[in-house]
Formats: C-alpha cells, sequence, structure tokens
C-alpha cells in the first residue's frame, strides 16, 4: 500500500467522527436498524457501488432469528421515519424488520473479499455522567435505553471509511469487495440469516474486526493472530401448563413455574465436557400471576456455549431434552424456540499470518498479537466465517484495540475514536495486499 | 324485630342497588380505597354516628401488610381527586394510602356489637361482553384493569344500609354498634393493622358476611353454621447474589435464579402434616436481566396455608428456613417480608345458634346449613375473629348467598342484587335480636 | 351366643397362649409363612374343616406383589425344614413363597361369612431387654432380625381358636365360614392376590381386626365403628444410565444419580388434593459405585398414600410421570415395578351397628367406638373389604384393643395376651349373630 | 551410565518378574498395604539401606485421610499374619494401618533425590477369563475382590529394582536417594500424610511414574515431557435428620433424603470456572431404612477436581456450602470429612528435559513426549511434588508407557512385563545423570 493512502485517510479524520457520531445519536436494536441501514445504502450507493442490496435482498423473512414483537418493530419504524435523518428512499425496505446492508465494488477479475462490519446497538441505558465523552461533545444516545455500546457505531464508521477509499482506488484493485453490513450481532442472530441468503457461497475471503477491547487494554494496537470463540446457541422456553386456585383444588393446576424450577436445576447440572470448555445459563425466568393461583405459563431465556461447535451441540441437545422432561413431569408442555446461534471461530493461521505481514509492513500500525483468554466469548462472525471455511476459504477476525474508559456493554463505554483512523488504514492495507 | 323494619329495608331496594353500582364504578384496589372511604365517612356522619374514625385513628401506618408502590398510591389519589365524586373533607385523611372507616353508634348502656364490611377490589379486567349485567345497566368499572369480582361493592352497600337503619332504630337498641368498612381484604393484608389499633379489645359480638357463593347457587338462602376458614401466610421473597458474564467468568457470579429455582422445589416438597390440611403455592417468580448474565435478583411470591394455624406458622417456619438456606446455598443473602397474614377463623358454635334462630324467626330470610367443602379458603374476618375471641367475646361469619352468573373472582361476576336486601334484612335482625 | 361358648373359650386360656408364642418365636417375613402356613393347614385339617386350601389353591404365584428375591425364599424353606416344628406334609406346599391357608367350614344353607387374619412377621431385632415379656417367658424370636412385632401370631392363635370354637358348634349355625390365612399383610402385598384368585367372589359378610393398638391404651376394649383406612401404593423404581470417568469424559455418562434426586424433590412436590388427604415419601434410596464414576444405576422406594382410593390414584400416575421424565432427563430409563397395593378401607355403617349390638350383648366383652384419628394408616384388609362391598357384600374392620407395652412395630412391642380370649369371644359373638 | 548397568538390569528379568508376580497375587487396598510394606522393608532393608522408615516413622496415624473401619484393618492384619509370605519382623509396624516404607541409601555429600512408588490395589474382581495373562500364568489375585488392575504391582517391583542396582553402584554416586513406598495412593489419600511427617522437606528432586497406559498404546516408550494432573477433593458427607412415619406423622419428621437430593441437584449445578477446567460428581447415595419411614439418615461420596488447585478449592468451598445449606433447609445436619485430596499437578520443564536427555542417551529406552489429553486425572504424586517444588526442588513425572490388553482399573488389565526392565533402566538413567 502507498504511503499517500494512510495520508487520505488521516484527511478523512473528521468525516469519520462525524459518521461515528451520527450512528451513536440513533442506537438501534437488533433487527429495527432501519434509519442505519437507510443511511448506508445511501453512502454506498453515491459512492458508486456496483450493487447496494437491501431488505429482502440481503436476508429471508423467515430466517431470521430473535426477532423482536412486531409492535416494536413498528414503532421503530415510525420512528426513522420522522425527524432523524433517515434516507426515505431505502426506509420503506427495512419495514418489520429487514435489516441490513451489502454493497458490492467489482474491481475486474479476481477473489471475492468480504469484509464484515455490525450494525446494532445495546438495551443499555448510557450514563449521564457529565465526564462521559459523548455527554460532554452532545452525541450521546437520542433513544431512551438504547446505547451503542459494544461499538458498532466505530465499526460501521470504519466499514464507510474504507468502503470510500477503497472506491477511490478501485482502477488499483483486483476481484470483488463485498461489504457485509450485519444487522443483529448482538445475541448472533443475523449473520446466519446472511449465510442462508447466499452471500458467502463466493467469497474466498472474509476479514472482519471488533474495534474496542476492555478498560484495561492501554494502546492503539491491532490485535493480529490465534482469535477464537465460542460456539453457542440461545434458546427460548415457554411452558403452558393450567391455573387453579392455591387453596381449594390444587391438583387440578399443571405447575408451569414448579416445571421451570425443575429445568433450572437440571440445566445447571448438565455435565461437564471432557475435551472441551462448555457454559450453561439460565438468565431470565418469569413466571406466574398470583401468589394463590397454580401458575400456568412461565418463561425461560438461556444460552449453552462450547469451545467447539460439538460441544456446543451436546449442551443443546440435553437442555432440550431437559425442557421437554420438566414440562412432562408437570403435566405441561413447552416451546423450545432458537433465538440465536452461532458455531465456534477460528482464525485460517496461514491467512492470518499474510494479514498480519500487510498490517506490519504499513508503517502507521502498531500489531499485537491475540492472547487466548480473550476466547471466552461468542461472536456471531464465526457463522460467516464457518460458512467462507467450508468450501475453501479463508478467514481472519482481527482486534483493533484502543482504549476505553469502560468495558464492552457498560453504560460509561467510550473507545479512543482514534481507532476509526486504525481500522480503516488496516482493511485498507489487508485488502491492498490481498487484491493488487 | 318487627315486621316493619323488613317493609323498611324494601323501600330502599332502589338506594342499595344505587350505592352498589357508585362503588362497583370506581373500584379501588387494597390501601388505596381512597374515593371509597371518603364517600362512607361522609354517609355514617350525615347518619347522625356518634364517632367516625378515619385515616390513622382506623390503623397505624406501620401496621399496614402488603403495601402498594408509594408512586402508585399517589396516583390513586390525584384519581380520587378528580371527577369521580369523592367526598373533598374526608379524601384527604387517606393520603399514602390510610383507608378504612370505622363508625360508632352508641345506643346506651350494653355490649358492644362490630360488624365487618370489606371494600377492596381485585386486579380483574371486567369482561365487555354484551350480557355482562353492569354493562347492560351502564356501571361497569371505569378503572381499567380493576374491578369488584369479589362483591366488596356489594358488602359496603349492605353495611351503608344497615347503618341507616339501625341509626333510624336506634332508640330500640342497647349498647354500641361499631362498623368496620376494612381495607385490604385480599390478600388478608388489613385485618391484622385494626387488631393492632386496639378496635376489637372491647368488642363482645362480632359478626360478618360474604354476600355471593359460587356460580352453582341457585337461591337466596343465607348460610348461618359450622363455617371454617384456612390461616395463611403470604410471603415476598427477593433474592440478591451478583451478577457476572455468562461466559467469561460465571463463577464470579452468585446465581440468584438457581437460589430461587431450588427454593421453588424445596418448598413445594415441604412435608404434609399428620392432623392438619395445609397448602403451599409460589405463584409468582421474576428474575434476571438477559440470558448471558448470571442472575443478580429474583423475587417469590408465595403463600402457605393451614386448616389450623398452628399448622400455617409449621409451612411458614419452614418456608423460611427454605429460602434463607437456598440464598445461602449459592452464595446469595434474601429478605423477606411477610404481604398478608391470617389465623385460621372459626364460629363460635352457641352464638351461631343464637344468629340462627334469630334469622329463621324472620319471615323475610331463607336460611341454611354451612357446608364443610367451603372451608378450603382463607378470610382476613379471621384475624377480627381471633382478636375478639381471645377475650372471650363471640364471632360469627354467614354466607348470604345469592345466585351469579360467574364465580367469585372471574371476569363476568355478577351477584343477584336481590342480596343488598337480604343482607340488611339479616344483620338488622341479628343486632336486633342481641341488643334489644 | 350362650354363655357356656365364653366358658369354653375361657378354658382355652392355655392353648391359645401356647398357640401364640410358637408362632412369636418362628416369626416369617411377607411370603415366607411357610412353617406358619403348613401348621395352620394341620390344624385346620384336624378340626374336620371340609376345605383346606394352601398353594396355588390360595394365591397364584403371578399375582404376588412385593415378592422377595428366590434365594432369601429358598433359605426360608430350607430353615422350615429343619428343627422347627413344620408340619411336612403341607409344608412342600408353601415352597417358592405360595404361603396362605384357607380354610371352609360348611354349615349348610346360608351365607357366605369370611373372617381374615394376617400371619406375617416385620424385618425387627426383638430386643434383648431382660424386662421383654417374650424374654421374661422365654419365647422370643428365634430368627434373628425377625420379630412378630405387629401382633399377628395373636392374630393367628385367635383365628385357630376361633376355628376350634365354631368348628364344634357347626351344628348350631347355617351357611358358610371362610376362614382366610392371608400372606404378606405387611407391605400391602397379599390381599389382592386373594381376590385374584376369586375367594371373595361368593362372601356375603367379611371380619377382621387388629388385636393390639398402641402404648397408650388401658384397657381391653374392642374398637367397633367408623374406622377407615388409607388408599396406598408401593413403588419401587431403578433408573438405569451409563457409567463413565468422573474426571476424563463426564459427558459420556447417564447420571442415574441425577435422575434419582431430581425424582426424589419432584415427588416431595406433587400438589396437595383438594378434596382428600395424601402422603408422599422416598422412603429409600441406593445409587453409585464409587465417587469417580458417573452413577448407571440407582433404586429408589417409595410409597404414596390417599384418604380416598381416587386421591391415591392421582397421586401414584403423578409420581410415575415424574419417574420416568426424570429418567429421560439424563437419558436414562426407568423400570418401575408395584411392591404393595391396598384401596381406601372403611366399615359398612349397619352392618358394624349389627355387629356392635352382638358385642355389646354378650356380658363378657367391653367395646368402644373408633376415634377418626385412627385412620392415618393403611390396611390390606381394605382390598379384601373392597372385593366384598364391589358386588354387595358388607365388611366390618374391629380394633381388639389391649394394652402394650410398646406401639407397634417397635422393638419391645408386647401386647396383653387377655386379648386372645377376648379375640375369639368378639369374632364367635359375630358369627352366631350373623349365621345362627 | 554406563552401558553394562543395562545389561545388569536385563540380567534382573526372572526377579524383577518374580517380585511383581508375587505382589499380584496378594494385592491390598489403601492402608491395608500390610503384607506388601513388611517384604519391601526387609529387601531394603537387606540391601544395605542406611535409613528403612515403617510404621510412623512414614506417616502420622492421624494424618491418613480415608481410612478404612478398624475391623476391616483388623482382619487383613490377621490375614497377613497368615500362610502369605509376610515378614514377620517387619508386619507388626503396620498394624491398624501404618504402611508404606521410606528407604534411604546415602552416598556421600550431594542433592537429595526422591523416587516414589505407590502399592495399593484396586477393589476390582479380577476376571476368571483363560485368557487373562495372571491366569494362565498362575499369579492371579488370591484375595477375591481385589486387584492390582492399576500396575502398582508393577511400580514395587522396578523400585526394588532400582533399589538394587542403586545400592550396588552407590559408590559411583552423591547425595542421597530417598525411596518412598507411598501406601493409599487411589483415592490421592497417602501422599499428604507423607508431606506432613516432614519427609519432602529436604528433597531436591522428585521422580515418579506410571508404568502402564491405556490399552491404545502399541510400543514400549516412556513418556517424558509437558504432564499435567488434576487437583482434586474427595468429601463424603453424612446427614443427620429424624425419622418419623410417612402416613400418620410426616410433618415431625427431618428428611435426610430430601437433604441429600436437594444437594446433588444443586452440587451438579456448581457454576464452570471461567479461566479453568472443573469437574463435580457425587459418585454414590445410600439413604434410608424403609418406604414408609421419613428417611433419618443419608450418606453421600461426592469429588470435586480443578485443572488449579485454585479452581479445586473454590469447588470445594462452594460443595460445603451446598452441603450445609441443604442439611439446614430440611431442619439436618450434615457431617463432612475429607476422604482424599491432592492439589494440581505439573512437571519442572528444564528438570524435565535434563531426564528427557538422559533418557535419550540410553541406547536402551525409546522416549516420547506426553500429549496434553492425559491431564484429565488425578495423581497423589502431586501432593509431594508440591511439596518440593514450593521449597525450590524440581519434580517429574514419568509415562512408562507398555502395552495391555486392557487400560487401567480394568478386571482384564495386564501390561506387558517387558516394562519392568525398561522402568529401572530409566530411573536408574535419571539417578546416575542426576548424581553422578
Amino acid at each position: 500500500m502507498e504511503h499517500d493512502v494512510n495520508r487520505e485517510i488521516d484527511k478523512m479524520k473528521e468525516e469519520l467522527i462525524a459518521l461515528r457520531r451520527d450512528f451513536h445519536r440513533y442506537p438501534e436494536l437488533g433487527w429495527t436498524e432501519m434509519r442505519t441501514s437507510s443511511i448506508i445504502a445511501r453512502k454506498l450507493t453515491d459512492l458508486g457501488f456496483d450493487q447496494v442490496l437491501t431488505g429482502d435482498e440481503v436476508v429471508h423473512a423467515k430466517d431470521r432469528m430473535g426477532l423482536p414483537e412486531e409492535d416494536y418493530m413498528e414503532q421503530c419504524y415510525a420512528r426513522a421515519q420522522k425527524e432523524e435523518g433517515s434516507n426515505l428512499e431505502f426506509l420503506p425496505r427495512t419495514r418489520g424488520g429487514m435489516t441490513g446492508v451489502i454493497g458490492g465494488l467489482r474491481c475486474g477479475k479476481g477473489p471475492t473479499l468480504a469484509l464484515r462490519f455490525d450494525m446494532d446497538a445495546l438495551p443499555v441505558k448510557e450514563t449521564d455522567s457529565r465526564d462521559h465523552f459523548p455527554n460532554k461533545e452532545g452525541f450521546s444516545s437520542r433513544h431512551d435505553g438504547i446505547m451503542h455500546a459494544c461499538g458498532h457505531d466505530c465499526h460501521m464508521a470504519v466499514g464507510l471509511g474504507t468502503a470510500k477509499i477503497l472506491a477511490a482506488h478501485r482502477k488499483d484493485l483486483h476481484g470483488t469487495v463485498k461489504f457485509i453490513f450485519q444487522p443483529a450481532e448482538e445475541g448472533v442472530r443475523g449473520a446466519s440469516a446472511i449465510v442462508d441468503a447466499g452471500h458467502m457461497d463466493d467469497v474466498d475471503y472474509l476479514l472482519g474486526a471488533h474495534m474496542a477491547g476492555d478498560a484495561s487494554t492501554r494502546e492503539c494496537a491491532i490485535g493480529v493472530g490465534e482469535w477464537r470463540s465460542l460456539a453457542t446457541t440461545k434458546l427460548d422456553a415457554d411452558f403452558y401448563g393450567r391455573a387453579a386456585h392455591a387453596g381449594k383444588h390444587p391438583e387440578e393446576g399443571n405447575n408451569a413455574l414448579l416445571s421451570a424450577a425443575s429445568a433450572v436445576l437440571n440445566l445447571h447440572a448438565i455435565p461437564r465436557v471432557g475435551g472441551a470448555m462448555t457454559r450453561i445459563n439460565v438468565g431470565r425466568l418469569i413466571a406466574g400471576a398470583g401468589r394463590n393461583v397454580i401458575c400456568d405459563q412461565s418463561h425461560l431465556e438461556l444460552e449453552v456455549r462450547g469451545s467447539t461447535s460439538e460441544a456446543d451441540e451436546y449442551m443443546e441437545r440435553y437442555a432440550r431434552r431437559i425442557l421437554e422432561s420438566s414440562a412432562r413431569m408437570h403435566g405441561c408442555h413447552v416451546k423450545i424456540s432458537v433465538a440465536g446461534k452461532t458455531c465456534a471461530g477460528r482464525n485460517d493461521p496461514d491467512f492470518t499470518e499474510k494479514i498480519r505481514a500487510a498490517l506490519m509492513a504499513n508503517s502507521d500500525l502498531r500489531v499485537e498479537p491475540i492472547s487466548q483468554n480473550r476466547s471466552l466469548v461468542s461472536e456471531d462472525y464465526a457463522t460467516l466465517a464457518e460458512a467462507v471455511q467450508s468450501h475453501g476459504g479463508k478467514s481472519s477476525y482481527l482486534l483493533n484495540i484502543v482504549p476505553t474508559v469502560a468495558s464492552l456493554h457498560e453504560c460509561n463505554f467510550s473507545p479512543d475514536e482514534a481507532g476509526l483512523m486504525n481500522g480503516v488504514k488496516a482493511f485498507t492495507a489487508a485488502v491492498f495486499a490481498l487484491m493488487k
């Protein structure tokens, strides 16, 4: 990569910051990234992308996991229609939760390389502390109880910045670059639908990144190396029983709360797995109407994880058996739905080494290896990566580490905006190395 | 009792029905019977009662069990201030949940007799079926989600009707009649505070009644006899643990949902009691924030019952031990609060026989014995009765059975308004027999 | 009944005591009453009974519940063959647990009346206290760990005494008297097989009795009245899973101990029943081979009870569902077998009144009513009674109450032998009243 | 090491095999290695060892974990006194479970090096298959239900063989060699007492080995490398409640089986640990006397493990809290005792490399690295190693891998006796390298 490209990126500083702050102001939860999608589609189109997919071109409606209530999505759509600066040409494509954008930049013959950026925010109420950077600079969330507390606002700014640079240099590149702006990464709900729609079928190389790390990070150094993520399955279970008066005829009830309680204890007691690491958590339980009525309905939200996809499958299978048996035990039945799912993720070593070399060669970037103990999380990216790797493609996930006041998912999370330029430089350097 | 008194009561028909329908239109939950109390206080004052107690003269604030949230009570107060016909002189006495009215009618030397009427409505959404009598007659609930589905509207109309008759005939009576309009009967929350305030200390005779029975009742016949009710204790338990990321560091959490689930199973497994009937139900459980976080807070609502107060005490003691041990087991702690409590109730046989004779002698009333299988419910009245019986007083609880379309607590509950006149006649006949 | 008959019975005193002490010396557990059966069959034959049924004439092998291990039964047979005074003519009929004797005494035309006496002892080690009456008199148990601690030795002596008297007076009687010496009453295992073999089909009247009460009894008074007993079902459950090394591959196991533990908690949490009294107890659990192996086999022994047969059925059905679901939950399967079962028992009131009158008329006997609080036990007699009552026959169960040092099933149980004469007098008086 | 020494060892073949077969014939469980200890003490004495410690010189009585019943130990002593070839001079030192032998060979100034060999057999019934090598050669177990199924018979033969060689070459060595024949390795019960007695305080180098691997091993190759073992704690828990009749007065009981069942479920539900691997297993549960009695006593055997000692401590602490809370929950109390405990084990890398070099230099031995997936077991050796490492000493544990028909702990386990010579050669080579 030419030295000049880094300088071009440096000049984009104000633009990148402005993009990021705009997204930060209007955070949207998974499958409601409607305003966000409309703006991204507009920008990619304006940059001269050959193909800009939106709505049902990105995912098929039925493939979406962990969808919010219809009502909520309709409220979000109404919100996006008013005074938030959505692009009203593309907005209607997103109605009913059809979010996400895929942009194709064709640069002649050559491999297909995909870059993935996630879009959704979190149900976190942003702090009102005066010290909080978005408060000082006046770009804190306008959506009460929702916040870009996982840095996806930065990811999208990096994506759009990279798109602009590559579009400007398309004549120097070969092959096709596919920009995947993925909805509903939180809860690992969105990637699977993108795979199902076939968007990974022609991808030779896949790159993704998480911009910010935890609060202990001191320097801006891009993490490249042996990244791994846990496979995970998110399940919702609804038990249905029969209500009865707890004083007069308790035996006429079928106690959905007893079924749930028995399930919780037994779920946590699923055996450890010999050759792998596993996790189980029932994180939420809502049951019953009143203390003098045998509970006829209960709702559980749980997740399992595994350091291998097989271990995750074992956990899911066992969990389903427990849920069904716990229901039957007290004469109830249970409806189980998958609210999210991704496989175990891993970087291809040789490919990652190639990326590392490209980044090291770039005088603007500091690079550091990825340590093993970062591997106790799950990333929806793994589902895209597995799809690419399954037909021989290569994948690498970068940690674009920048200092931040608080850790991911916290109400005062605030990454150093210097990461925006580093992110664009890193992706650009990698693409140049792979497609020149 | 003179035959003429029954005729006087017959003439009150329209007035009783109007009173009942007014209460039905504006139902108020336990400890928010503010409009209701203000109207009753006004009426008793206008009838020339010697003493009309309200606010902290009825109960001490700290003695109230199962109080709603402050905010909710303030909303209810604001509601009562506007356009609902509250009596604005007495209303301020009820602010902050200081509801209930006690009226004293002194008729010279003689015993003190108390009559108890309950005031609160239920969190039931009234049916919008066109067949529902209150809908046809245009007096259905104006408070969405709240309904007089337990007949307390009728009880109060009977109480006020009886007050009017007795006030008119006070020269024919000896002793004192105390009208107790009790708040928060549902959930057995109010009687105990009335006892604690000393209102039962001078009571020689206590009478209470429930106007309507279940949907299988065919005739208007007053039930007199071997009434019994279950002792019960209502507990709320809040478990506090520590949150942690379910993927990264599950061991750093203290799982309040596991504590709750273990408590639920073990609570339902409390042994049966040899010489008594018992009940246990955890009717509600709310726990956790999200599936990927170790739950740090859970809330349980439960009740125990016993056919004897000793059996209820056994159940409560055992339940508390389970709650505390389940908390400790997973490194949590638990806060247990009593949301309601009443003892086992029973009628004094000789006294009840006297009441029965008085009612039988009244040509207007049909009387039937109370069957044993009605005894599987609890009644806050039992707490008042026990206080009276503990110092040698006598108590009897009547079932003033009238036909109804649906059973108690159902959204289309609708008792025959003929019960209003029967109720006034029954209480009047009993008072005349005891105090003439 | 003639005065003279009571005198005859008084003269049998030594004989009755000798019979009882002989049975006491050689107690035999349920389905191993081999020596006992052989002696009874001999005696009835010698008394000139028209029919003496033994072995498979009494019960069909396959109908027996709660059978001991084959080996144990063979050891018992060997024991009975040697030096214990068995009758070697009848003994071979009992081999393999084919115990029980039914004797028929035909006295011409008339109704069929059955008298039931139980035979088995308990797995209780008799005390070696010098104060214990059998020790003082030298007739304590010769079978280590087995004891007639429930008075069945007395019951059989009464049965044989009654047989002798009735045989002597058969010319004064009409109809048929059937003496049922029932095996395996403990654990309610034997009556059902006797019913299945048809022995109740022709019975018009059934009488049974328990000779001794609890240690608080002060006088010899025969209890006649509103006797009731609980229905009960005894279940054995064996869970089968798969073993695995708990360190290396816990996930390869199917944990039969987890299934059992989950079953235990949920079994005890089966709801109370509105209109009836119920019981549940898992009294025994044996599981696992070693601490470092996932348990592949566990064994539960439990019982349910109900004050009505319907309540018992509810409990059994629910218990089976829990056992099966708990097994499936952890990938195990379960084998459930019925180790005993009897229905709820009740006396026919008119018939009981007739018996009461007969006993009252007998100047030698004191009679007292049966109090309700004796009704928290189960009796295999109820199964015989129900069979008789189901075709219109009548049943009454007497409590032939005598003082005893310790309560039933205790190691120093020792009833007053005066009860032997009272028992014979009571049965004889009842038979004379019904069949004269 | 001189080439000649390997030849000397080859000449010991018959002697090593005879030793091993003698031990195999008379296997003894942990803390009953009485015959075994007496023979080893005799041999070391005869070899001219400077110090031969036995009885309370090896361990203090009170420090022993997981001791068998007194009666059983006395039976074992009686057995060892008769016809089994014990050495009757040393045998009395072992009475009451005071087993183990430590032999010291002083070779002048220099470091102290300890070699550890374990002695106890397993409660496994040896197969009677004709194909089983010990059956063919006539040296199968004479102690029914006990078998050297973990190769400790071979370990001891190797130990004695090494002792003989080193004693013969003591003039070529410097420093002191300490031979530790450790009792009760199974269940990790013995090492801790040896440490407590101070025997590791002066040890600079520690070596141990397990002779045979699993049935998939094909070649005789000594494993040297990154060995790791799990920390583990073995707990016994006895719950004490109160018995009661399950029909009459279930509420009078304190159900020790319910406490146990609740403990089992919650124990298995202890959270996974973020940075480590853990294990939990309740492998055995014995509870109750009969189905109609509330259980008053239950016994649990469990173990926890951790890939770090901290993780094991976390599991133990949590398990104790669950056991205590489960007891209290149902009004019981619990007695918890430690039946075994060892820490996590690891080899010192530099020291291990030195051993590897010494073995590689020995032309008779094949060496292979140790793979990570062997690390899911626990070894009492770790306790000795930690004691040595805690004061700066070095430790390495070898896998002296030989083919075997069946895996460790199986009834037809039978390692290739060629391992005996290899074992002696390996230890001898290591000692020569370290102490020459």
